[in-house]
């Protein structure tokens, strides 16, 4: 017997992260009750998108254009580049501070093991743009995991050659964390890097 | 300035129930860096469920033809007839019970202040329905609220006109539910309903 179409819609709902069974059935019958509209809105919008959304030719972000707005605008600062491993975190650093200048995004990390290394990553065009010489400081924000951190070094090392400034953020204590339930390596690290107060 | 193709994904998604911003973020670049086959799949079958999905013209139930699946069987009991407030409630009875009669979904309840009475429930179907004679009981299984309760008795009082035998399912202690953390009103009734060990 061939599915329902309320089933194929169900069962396509499902490929919505952390969307199981129970939430795409609850997902469908709210849709059909009481947002038919949206619903109708939110097809069209997901199949444009995905049809029409690549990524920046300078920036590698998400972007239906050939260049991003924030790599295209004028009132970005352009002599500052960070580096982040996802447009999520991107997104998180841009809402969380007040940083004006460009980005670069990895779409990855080092993982020589899934056959990730610098051409994945798109580092010979981050090579060749900082050659150019307008840069003149690499925030490199990746994550704080074994790969983060050696793609972190690689990056750095790819400043250094082109004499520009490698930075990176500060680890430590999260604001409002207690000490008791902050993980060890962190608190060692924070420990190690404590700084006189004035 | 207009928004972005990946901005207007997010705020479609909110669409979704209990998604706000932020799982709307990691929902759309789930899609766009993983998923780009699978969304696409969702958009199309979502349009084409909105498009097409209506109502059964016997249960109410929704379908894409004109008689649902369970009405048009052959292998379902003819004499028992399920009435239910919505079509998430169906398929929790269907899921969870060996029910194997056929069902009637209100598309709601009882609810006069908000201008919904007897003919938006179908109710004068369901009443040419039950004269026909074939129905020989009929299961109440609203919601547990002042006004599932009422909608219950009106479709009680229904089915003694035509002769049909209402039966409403048990209320008490849920099965591994602990007295302690019952609410008063189902452990009180729980108490009154209780019936003899044998
Ligand atoms: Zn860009
Ligand atoms: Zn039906």
């Amino acid at each position: 017997m061939s599915l329902s179409l309320l089933e194929q819609l169900i069962e396509s709902l499902r490929v919505l992260p952390g969307v199981g069974q129970k939430t795409a059935q609850r997902m469908a019958y709210h849709l059909l009750e009481r947002e038919r509209e949206g619903g109708k809105r939110l097809a069209e919008t997901l199949g444009v998108a995905l049809e029409k959304i690549g990524h920046c030719a300078m920036c590698r972000d998400f972007t239906e254009s050939e260049i991003c707005a924030t790599c295209a605008s004028a009132s970005r600062d352009r002599h500052q580049l960070c580096a982040v491993e996802s447009p999520a975190d991107r997104l998180a650093i841009e809402q969380a501070t007040g940083y004006r200048g460009l980005y670069f995004i990895l779409q990855g990390r080092l993982s020589p093991l899934d056959g990730i290394g610098p051409r994945e990553l798109g580092l010979d065009a981050l090579a060749a743009r900082l050659a150019e010489g307008e840069i003149t400081e690499m925030i490199i924000a990746t994550n704080p995991t074994v790969e983060g951190e050696a793609t972190a070094h690689y990056l750095a090392q790819l400043a250094r050659q082109h004499r520009v400034r490698p930075s990176r953020l500060a680890h430590g204590v999260p604001l409002g964390g207690e000490l008791e339930y902050v993980d060890r390596g962190t608190l060692s690290h924070a420990f190690g890097s404590r700084s006189e107060m004035t």
